[in-house]
């Protein structure tokens, strides 16, 4: 069966984007200059130039890893507030290729694009979305596209398979954060890193999501005898 | 000269350590919960155990890493708090080895343990404590042993040129946090990572610390020419 899969570039101090503010113009926006720190190593790669119709970009390591998160999906769900920022820049022909699924409270009718792309719009839910998704992505998996919002709510509802995070080697101080789950303070949301790829400018992650589990008082290696049961 | 390093365990969402508590027992409380769940792969390691007095632990790379931070400095600076809940467990033969510089508002006669460590009481600050550990260091590196909240401290104060982290794969969801640094909206503390060690349990990565550095709004490749300057 198709994973759930995602990913997203976040600053060491786990910020996505900066905090948003009231700058009418989005690309110069506080909001914006976290994001476009956090993305910067994306902008460079040939195989997301080659996406967006730009010439250049370096066939290097990062580039394959975005060639990589353009190849594995067969569809996307997508939360609305980036489909609202997305639909004018993506165009007549959007980078996706494939049909994608946008959370919504307002109905609106299916868009089709060139290239493949399509939009649905789904107004009962995410696990909704993500089961239609699933029936579209023809045996390939589904990635939640984005924004941040929506990928900390497919971790927190236990809905993601896998991420990967792309940690950028600087801290922000302020902004929105991606892992700010909302979890019992006896637990943890257990991940296991299954890829690691490091590099000057980025490390990339990809995590295998376990789950929920209590977290363990041990005995700090038999220094403290008696401690060791679990506290959940 | 001698570099001022640190190094800290922390959840993928940043935590050092669980919430605090009222817990009167600190080895029950959320907060050790947290703290226990980050340094878990620290109790397995040979070199850990070794140092504690302790039998049997893995001679795996994880005890590397702990070995490696146990060899290069050649004094410490720590934090009064983490003064005050180790000097008991401590006993009478410290793990550090070495001079420990203990940053304090409470002014104290020096102690002399076995085994090399030796506790000063800095009542002038963070700087003079460095200072006083540089001098003492003998040409080797002088480590900010912790807590979190001093070597937070000086990360902020631009006092760290190295700190290596230990990135558990777990989401804590609440407790304390290590790069909660305070910054300008327009400016982020910039890191290069200079060695990973990727393992299912934990990442090591040792980071350079390079300093603040205004973010700018790139022009996302050419796609959006007329963006691109400085936003400080």
């Amino acid at each position: 069966m198709s994973k759930v899969i995602a990913q997203l570039s976040i600053s060491l101090d786990g910020f996505y984007a900066g905090p948003r503010d009231d700058e009418p113009n989005w690309f110069k926006s506080t909001e914006a200059a976290g994001f476009f720190r956090v993305t910067r190593w994306v902008t460079e790669a040939m195989a997301w130039r080659d996406r967006q119709h730009l010439a250049g970009g370096e066939q290097d390591v990062h580039s394959e890893i975005v060639a990589e998160s353009f190849e594995r999906p067969g569809a996307y769900v997508m939360g609305r507030r980036m489909f609202d920022g997305g639909e004018r820049p993506w165009g007549e022909e959007p980078p996706f290729r494939n049909p994608v699924f946008v959370v919504t409270h307002r109905e609106r009718e299916r868009l089709e694009r060139l290239g493949g792309t399509s939009f649905e719009f789904v107004t009962d839910g995410l696990e909704s979305a993500i089961e239609q998704a699933r029936a579209a992505a023809g045996g390939k998996e589904v990635a939640i596209a984005g924004g941040g919002t929506i990928i900390k709510q497919a971790l927190e509802l236990g809905l993601l398979d896998e991420i990967e995070l792309h940690i950028v080697p600087v801290i922000l101080g302020a902004g929105q954060r991606l892992l700010d789950v909302d979890l019992d303070v006896r637990e943890g949301l257990e991940l296991v890193p299954e890829r690691t790829v490091a590099t000057p400018e980025v490390t990339h992650i990809r995590y295998r999501v376990e789950g929920r589990k209590p977290l363990v008082l041990d005995d700090r290696g038999g220094k403290y005898p008696g401690l060791g049961e679990e506290t959940a």
